[in-house]
């Protein structure tokens, strides 16, 4: 089970293909340590969560959390029926199987100056991103999309120097249409 | 300690307003398990999360979780230091003292018909929300912005029927700035 103890992030992940990218949805009632107990599931099998997002529903005391890892599809569905068995989830779905919008949100606070401020609102622009801080030295960025627009934004400002950098996990919703918009 | 078991969302919160939110930011080192002892930490001292989400950072291995909590600061202040010593974590703050960007994602799935669409497109641009999906039935939105910006675009299409909601956790860097860009 050594595989399953290192990084998504690092490069043994592409070495492990048979590993398939899990994004699981679970609803669960906004309970004291509920949030805990559902992430414990998950390093209690081995498995690295490599992204993890908690957020309230349209429904009071509910949260949605989604949770993003890589496992054998065997032991992800065997952790998928531990959960449903927990008190505290009212649902959980795992989305691999199906066609789905996924989403997340980064804050960069990168490096700037007079003459290389142009450059860096012309890479915001490209991507759509909003200016939300600004000092004589530093431009803070917010920018959204899927996993790859995200990492390529933050490719882009790179060379600039990232100061600090905050990425919410990310969100996932069932598409309804089979294809992009 | 009865208090703080209940929910930061629930009308309990306002009765309680000694509670001041606290937004912490913690570095960790990707590894296995850590995320779950940062978030044991908390509910082992009987504090709801009330957002969380992790993502990775600038570098590899090293991953930022953002907690946002509501409590006595004096709890809070025992809470860093503890987390502070568990080996996964690299660097803790407690950002509650200090001028912050917050920002979050949603993506909401809202019933819309013929009829109710452009009504539904035009909340969407004045939120700035993106549409992402499609169908007969339904419309998916992404917005983005701090909790009360978010709060107010899902008030406004809660009277469509919202189908599905996923929230991000808040995410937050320290500001330069201090002013509203």
């Amino acid at each position: 089970m050594m595989h399953t103890q290192q990084s998504v992030h690092g490069s043994d992940a592409a070495a492990h293909s048979h590993l398939k990218r899990h994004t699981i949805s679970v609803l669960v009632e906004n309970k004291f340590g509920a949030f805990v107990r559902v992430a414990g599931m998950f390093s209690a099998k081995g498995y690295n969560i490599d992204s993890l997002s908690v957020g309230p529903t349209e429904e009071e005391n509910i949260s949605r959390m989604t949770i993003v890892t890589r496992g054998d599809d065997q032991i992800i569905e065997q952790i998928t029926k531990q959960l449903n068995k927990l008190i505290d989830t009212i649902k959980v779905v795992d989305l691999t199987f199906e066609s789905f919008v996924e989403r997340e949100l980064v804050l960069v606070k990168v490096q700037s100056t007079q003459s290389s401020r142009p450059e860096i609102m012309q890479i915001a622009e490209i991507f759509r991103a909003k200016v939300v801080d600004i000092s004589a030295k530093s431009l803070t960025l917010e920018a959204t999309g899927g996993q790859q627009k995200v990492d390529a934004i933050i490719k882009m400002l790179k060379p600039f120097g990232i100061k600090e950098l905050a990425r919410t996990g990310r969100v996932a919703l069932k598409r309804e249409f089979q294809g992009e918009v």
